[in-house]
């Protein structure tokens, strides 16, 4: 047996994905409209004030495309706190204008591919990684993702000091888009239907293909990389809510 | 032909998955609610009946994430005692106001693969393990998988010996969490569409990941298994219901 | 190009599976519940008149999990009959309370890899077994399959002797089954989206995932054998409907 | 690169798969049904107009299982025509009563695989090949299918001259069912998800799964076949509208 | 790792393909019918407006087969302003007679895998192929691919020069449809669950399949292309739309 990867973790993940019912939406009087969406945003007050006090964070994006309308990414401390999130929010007014179309669970995470002789707990550097305030960037990318087991692209058999050499080429790639891009690994071995997902935060909606495209000539997307769906979006601000929801 | 692994089997088993339509849920009055929740807890009562009489056992989980609101794990001695509580929640008000989602129909299994003299029906531990009681632990992961037969990778075509040798090292993983996991495996050939269910209990939900991932460096897993959906979620008593149930 | 095996086909059969809509169910009138199950129960006397005409067989099962509720599985003539019986049974009051969720269509099949010298036509055995009336057993097991075409594992590439060679060992299994364990196969080739129907019958449940657990090892199965959804279900009596659609 | 098989193509061709809508056409009253019926025979007149003036042809046939009722088959000499006809059946009230479940767009071709020496503009036989008139035969068969490109099983990069080799060996099986199966080769590289659809008439439907048996031993199904789902059915005829949808 | 091809990209894309709900359509009055097609035409003016100012193009086309009834093809300078466009579609009368079934996010791409000496950003040529104004031609044809990564068909194993070798001769196939089929190559890698989407416009339909399949008999679709679901249609324009929507 190959040895594990040793991982970290920290912040319980979701991402919620959803289409707006606008034909529903429009029955409704624009004073209902503004009721509903002035829930929404207290909603979102409650959850910023989550984030001031380090208790979590959240990001809310308008995907592009019929996949989902918008998304809401939620990180909290604890499984548990997450089913609380979601389940407040279905219970919201909101909530009956959205129709699920995706989601994922997951956990902020780490892995010690790269060398490290810190200990992580106090590590402030680690510990803001493994407790990330997301970004306000100007675009999201969201896709779930394996290490691919097959015939003899296997990456489960190969050795620690194999996948170690994959992962640091690997990273020297993601090292090139430092300052355009920043990524966010979650695990989802036992959460979720792939292994990992991996959120990309940018100004530049290109830098998304770019990095990608890179990687996927790198060895450990090219023979080792399974992908799932790819979802992409722009930043949909609390102050913008009223605008987007105005029909 | 290799020889096929020796079975035990215990009580027969129904995973059920339900999203709440919590739209259509808030359309009713409080006092409605408060009946179908009664009702709901009624239900749930005669089942513990039915676990304190060793005549089967029972769960009740919170699911995180689209995939489902709530999964029903159900025990009994026989399919058709599976059945009746299957179709007697189905005619349930509650049941009125969930979306099937998905399901799975197992029963409790212990294989040879381990060395065994004894005879197990009258061993009160292999008994005990057979007509489980749920543990009440705070989180449960459900998956199923199946033994993988593609190209070289043929678990089926493996030797007896090959088989027993795999599998042992694969349960001294599992050992190294015991105390940590509890873990339950149904069969499903011939009763669903994958091989095995595997259902764990933890009281830390990070313990589910660590598991499975390290279990998929492992040959069995990693050239043998292929793997379901996931689903994780939070316990749900009957005390708490009136709390998730309000809205 | 391998010589292709004979194969002797009888009756044709649909396997008609059906989720029964509870809320609407139970939105009727006890009056009217009684009526619409007395039309069902008239619908199964005629089927069981052809039965005793030997025109034709039929059967139904309560499905556990959510797959289906129910599943009826007709044997006629002609495929023009079958049609007319599944048309009658659309047109049916009761059909307005199932949701369609499953079907398969195909024809009973025998095929000649165990050696034949006698007249097929002439023979009382083989005709019963073409024209089979379904056993009332308490339990019934089906799953649509393929043989595999992957790569090295091509079973439509190996010769005749040799597929005859694995059948019987194959066979072997099979009838260590028998007296527990009722097998009919139906063949869809062209009718249906995979090659063969198999549909079990037995007193025992378990005795379905003893006997496919087993053949897993064999060749067969190992290598050759792709398989589809499973099904599982407790005999559903004309007696016991009125009970089983009570709320 | 290999030398691409040249193509002959006539008419387009739709196939247009539609379940019906039971319960809710028993809602209308007989008056009701029996206009709409007869608004839906108009329709199949003027499809039998085309037909005499040769300007296409289609066929109806009703499906067994719950892939499908009916099945609309139509040809027509451009895709446009093709459009227009299935927006107007999209716009009728029959429409109205079903729910579409699956369609295939294609157009008629043959390849020349086999040798030719004629000009097929001049040949009156190929000319009616490309612009069938479609058998009222009692029963058919459609599914659609790819030549497999997989590992070494690539049916692209073999040569023109192994190609022809496979596909006349191929053609010696479809010729042993001549008059007892007439087959129209539809392609539709571009136009919609297989390469091809192959649609079968018979007035005996155990000639569809004999013939497609034994193709399925010959080397070019067994090594690079790849197929969809399988539709079969019984001819519905304009006379027998009524009765097939009285209720 | 081999090396990455360069990639400039040009106006980000949308493909919405949507069913029209005929049956909703026609419960409208006449009246209301023709207020929701003018106030559709009127956002056709607007996207007509922007291409007249090069701030955009787009298309509409009427789809052949269950898949779509129509599909809007959107070309923008921004990520953003794609969305706008597709919300405020999303937002009108006409959308809520509408249905999504699929939609595609991308962005005009060309490679580099052709030499190329000149500054990109100076050339007028290169500049409107990546701000192409969409031709109104009679056909389309629209379908994502992936380049395969799999055992010995890894595309991205391949060294530069053995693609650049590739996609020459790929290249030149499609030089021989010059004048008859002009394609449009948009890259989705981070945008949605493909590589890249293929548009292809032609007066000539045939011209599709001719080009498509001619292609396939060529290594870099033979071996390493995978596609997804293909979509036909023709050209709808503004003027034919009060026919089209007449019931």
């Amino acid at each position: 047996m190959s040895e594990a990867a040793k991982t970290l973790e920290g912040w319980y993940c979701l991402h919620d994905f959803r289409a707006i019912n606008w034909e529903k939406w429009k029955l409704l009087s624009t004073e209902e409209q503004e009721q509903i969406t002035s829930e929404f945003v207290s909603i979102l007050k409650k959850w910023e004030n989550a984030e001031k006090r380090k208790a979590g964070s959240h990001a809310l994006y308008s995907i592009v495309g019929q996949k989902a309308d918008i998304m809401i990414m939620i990180l909290r401390p604890t499984m548990e706190e997450v089913n609380e999130v979601e389940n407040a929010f279905n219970k919201s007014r909101f909530a009956e204008y959205t129709i699920p179309t995706y989601s994922y669970v997951s956990v902020v995470e780490l892995s010690n591919y790269l060398p490290s002789n810190v200990d992580p707990n106090e590590d402030p550097e680690i510990q803001a990684r493994l407790k990330p305030i997301l970004p306000k960037a100007q675009h999201i990318c969201f896709y779930p993702m394996n290490k691919r087991r097959e015939g003899n692209d296997n990456w489960y058999m190969l050795s620690m000091d194999e996948r170690r050499s994959l992962m640091r080429s690997h990273g020297m790639i993601g090292r090139g888009y430092a300052g355009k891009v920043k990524q966010i690994i979650t695990g989802s071995v036992g959460f979720d239907d792939w292994e990992w997902g991996v959120t990309l935060f940018s100004d530049d909606v290109l830098q998304f293909k770019k990095l990608i495209y890179e990687m996927r000539f790198d060895e450990v997307s090219a023979r080792y990389g399974d992908f799932g769906s790819f979802f992409v979006g722009n930043i949909l601000l609390k102050e913008s809510l009223p605008s987007y929801l105005h029909v």
